[in-house]
């Protein structure tokens, strides 16, 4: 049944063959790569009010003004850089192998690590955020935020567990859809303001604090998520069509320039009409000041909740995506290289999904909360790119490597400042949260490759032990144990089978009282079973210490390849408490003789039909 | 360590020899079995009064001396009912015992229900009761009550894990200092009433509603908590000196006696001291009034607590075989009829524990709130077993039939009536919980036993069957299937074994790609290893299903007892994250074939070293 529903939820199992990729024109490519960068301007002027305006007030919006040109000016030089990357990386350029070729297998790691987490908060503010957005709009709905954020989740996890191709029309046209109603948004604010709207007066708001550097840094961090997303053309750049290096890096030109325009834009706008920040989203709040409850104001609301959930679902690509590559090389559990019956990393979009859930759960959905823990993945990976790709030039020297690397190090040095602002102004708020995962995810990372190492170290075949195969002594017979509690079709099965295998098989009874003991030497007598029957007394009740004590003494030559194998027959119910019911002895000896060497455990499985043979029973007898 | 822990807490494992009763004398008899039913008197007038007083104010003092006089009728009715079940069952006449031979199995399985509900629950009131007398005494250990209760539980679990005996000393000797006490306070209470003491004024609590039957009633059931554990004496028949039937009856009429004094005594005394319900427990309120803070207050204090971990303690020897006796006869798992290291019933030790201790904190640790689910069972399991006593007069026809089959019938209806009063008045108090519980567990119960039944018809052999075991034809080689992905000192080791037990071995291999087959078959090839292989071709990347339609399709006669042997190896790491790392895909693997008829899975393990192995292998390399 599980079974049907998984089918009828994610379709039919694909063909390895089905694997292909479409590529990305410059004009269809833009609007797939730009939803998680451009997406964020759904939240990033709203979040740098939220922390300046409690404390100072109406000077909130001058601040913004002059926060938000630092943060375009990042993203000048960030593009910049991430230009000259996807001139040298034409397989694709994530931090991930940028910083594991240039700089060391270790900072590949965290780079790693620290998108990985990134990825996940993607997921959680971008639903959160989407889901804010329709809130706003419609405030009859604030109760079921969480259940609609988590039923999003699910909807875009199915998708992916389905396979979702990055189909151009899917996301291209959302994308362009919202872009046009933002940069008409932006124009229809700026015509009404210049034909004389006055603003709602502002309830004069107090200073409550003076405006610290502090102050300034926690808002221009909250801003830096607008920045977010604008690597992932680096990455995909074998998806463009040829010139895919100049398409790629065209693309990345528009993209920074839309981000401008839609950030810069609404921070000015939100200046102007003086956006208080609170139960409302700033842009839903912007959009019914200047089109009132109007047809585009539903427009801006829908095309931007879109943005957001296309936005969450690039991190359903992205993710998973990421920890196969990680898992390939040893880094993480193999169960998340492995394709599922849709060709998809299914472990991946899974983990993606319940850990994004719970975060979505744990801080109620609130963008305003989970913010504090987002970005600084991102910079992180971010510094480590760069830096990568600055050791790449000093080290290459190749005709103009000087420019190139001013222009990454100098990307660099300013995302690693906005790590340091990041992880300083916003430890309180969430960020020591990340500071603290990276280092523990990098170690276990590191555990796990060494752990796949030593096995593989271990596993490695000499020829010698090759040629053993081929000499085993044939005539030979392994020594075959039966644990027998009593005569019964089971033990008789296993008995049976034993013969099969061997000419050597002993029975072996644990008696936990004289008169057991007696009683089975009885029964033995009687069923007349030609195998020679073992009874250990056992005074402490105890049935696995008998056997392995048995077993240990028995006269072996290992380096022959000669085995003891011990037969235990299990029961194969119907269901799980049938299943408590039975095998709880049984896989506690395996699990003790499974410590044993040179021993092997043959599982006899009986297949056990239901209650309903009683019925049955009770027929036959009449 | 856990081990050591283990051995340190509960001692050395012992033998089975070490089985043997003290056997009882009325002297020492009366105290070990009257525990649960004296302690009662801690809470039973208190919880009476917590029902009056809020709603009639100063009117529940003479109403609870109505109240406590017919609950005094009720024992006296018990008490001579279960004076003829003595008579009648000298091996131990507990309810389950009596309903399953007179009334049916069915009504067998309800009342062994409803007492192990009850047992549970005595262990939750009294540990709860116990710590409220002492918090009564001192406050300032208010915040850490549900603290106290979880260590007093665990303590008795580990006493009984230990195996207490149930010494005549340890157990006799706080009885009767309680008892002492009790009465001392008591006989000191009257004397200072009648010398003249006039008790603090009551602020005049209003009548907040009138005198209602459903009010009385309320009242009436929790005052009935009062006579819960007199049917201990009748379980415990066997365990009294000779001549036992007569010791056993006249301990049941002391105890009746002393209930009759000590809970007559303290409600009158409530009434006339006029205590209030509520902060303080009463008793502990009435020893602060009658003899100040002085060592009688202390002595009463400390006895009461004692008395109530006693009665705890009863149900901790009382649970463990109920349930070993229920497990015995199949309608619980197995595992409750196993004695653990030390002779008792671990397993039943171990539940009761978990489930009292999370009614205690699910309760706040709360006498008030526990008291609404209790007494139901025991009413219960009094009814069935008295009904059964009725129905067996009424049969047997023995001599004086007459006059037994009304005293045990008018036993059955008293408490019958009570079952209701109680089920109806306390049902939105908890009882509702108790009322659907036991129809769920006696439903469990059934299902248990059915299962097994079904398993023991399917387990039987008949002749044939065990003249199969001598009939196999030792010269056959059954076909042993060896899966192997790659080529790895674990498939080595497989193919080798497989080797030892047939000379008909395949390896199997599952390619997911083209390459993958091709590059298989070279190998295989280069390495020269005598055994057949066989590639299939799985363009889903499924490993399971291709090696079932190969198991399917061999050729096996599977009447002559032919079997098809599959050696999986295993990996045997040191930490559970390892073993998360591996075998998951083989746990899949096994499960499936493990439903496959005629068919064995041989488990190979291989002993995996820790990562210490990666620096020998650097060491090495140097």
């Amino acid at each position: 049944m599980i079974n049907k529903l998984k089918r009828i939820l994610i379709g039919k199992p694909l063909k390895n063959e089905v694997i292909k990729n479409e590529k990305y024109s410059v004009f269809w490519g833009l609007p797939i790569l730009a939803s998680d960068a451009i997406s964020s301007v759904a939240y990033a002027s709203q979040e740098i009010l939220l922390v300046l305006y409690p404390a100072i007030g109406y000077l909130a919006f001058t601040q913004m003004t002059y926060i938000s040109a630092a943060i375009i000016g990042l993203l000048v030089i960030l593009t910049l850089s991430y230009r000259q990357t996807i001139e040298e990386y034409p397989n694709g350029g994530g931090a991930y192998i940028v910083a594991k070729e240039n700089i060391g297998t270790f900072a590949g790691i965290i780079a790693g690590a620290a998108l990985a987490i990134d990825y996940v908060l993607t997921v959680a503010v971008s639903i959160s955020s989407g889901v804010e957005q329709i809130v706003s709009a419609f405030p009859q709905m604030k109760s079921i935020t969480i259940l609609l954020c988590i039923l999003l989740v699910l909807l875009l996890a199915i998708g992916n567990l389905r396979g979702l191709r990055e189909s151009a029309r899917l996301f291209g046209i959302p994308a362009y859809a919202f872009i046009i109603g933002m940069v008409w948004l932006i124009i229809a604010g700026f015509i009404r303001y210049v034909n004389g709207y006055v603003p709602i007066e502002v309830s004069p708001k107090a200073i409550v604090e003076p405006i610290t550097i502090i102050l300034i840094l926690r808002a221009f961090s909250n801003g830096c998520a607008a920045v977010t997303g604008i690597e992932a053309v680096s990455n995909a750049v074998p998806n463009f069509k040829e010139p895919a290096r100049k398409n790629a890096k065209k693309v990345m030109l528009f993209l920074a320039i839309i981000i401008v325009v839609l950030f810069g834009g609404t921070s000015i706008l939100a200046n102007l009409y003086h956006i208080v920040p609170g139960e409302k989203a700033v842009i839903i709040n912007l959009a019914e000041q200047i089109f009132g409850r109007d047809f585009m104001f539903y427009y801006v609301t829908a095309t931007i909740f879109t943005i957001l959930v296309l936005a969450a679902n690039t991190a359903y690509s992205g993710f998973p995506l990421l920890v196969s590559i990680m898992a390939r090389e040893g880094y993480l559990p193999r169960q998340f290289d492995m394709r599922g019956d849709r060709l998809n990393y299914s472990n991946g979009i899974i983990i993606l999904t319940l850990i994004s859930s719970l975060l979505i759960i744990g801080f109620n959905a609130k963008v305003t909360s989970l913010i504090g823990l987002y970005a600084i993945g991102v910079f992180i990976s971010f510094t480590l790119s760069q830096t990568g790709m600055f050791l790449k030039w000093i080290r290459s020297k190749q005709s103009g490597w000087v420019n190139k690397a001013w222009i990454n190090g100098l990307g660099a040095i300013t995302t690693g400042v906005a790590v340091i602002v990041i992880a300083i102004s916003k430890f309180g708020e969430g960020a020591w949260l990340v500071v603290f995962l990276i280092p523990i995810f990098v170690a276990i990372m590191v555990r796990i490759k060494n752990h796949y190492t030593a096995i593989n170290l271990q596993l490695k075949c000499s020829h010698r032990v090759l040629n053993k195969v081929n000499k085993v002594h044939e005539n030979y017979d392994n020594i075959v144990i039966v644990p027998v509690q009593s005569i019964n079709k089971a033990s008789i099965q296993a008995l049976r089978y034993a013969k099969t295998i061997s000419r050597n098989v002993i029975a072996f009874h644990v008696a936990t009282d004289e008169e057991g003991k007696a009683k089975m030497e009885k029964m033995w007598a009687e069923t007349d079973i030609n195998v020679k029957l073992e009874i250990k007394y056992s005074p402490y009740r105890k049935i696995v210490e008998p056997l392995l004590k048995f077993v240990r003494a028995q006269d072996c030559d290992y380096s022959k390849g000669e085995t003891i194998t011990v037969i235990l027959p299990q029961f194969v119910v119907n269901s799980w408490w049938q299943w408590l019911l039975h095998n709880q002895t049984r896989l506690f000896i395996e699990r003790e003789l499974l410590k044993q060497k040179h021993l092997v455990v043959a599982t006899m499985p009986l297949q056990l039909k239901g209650d309903e043979v009683i019925l049955e029973h009770k027929k036959r007898k009449k």
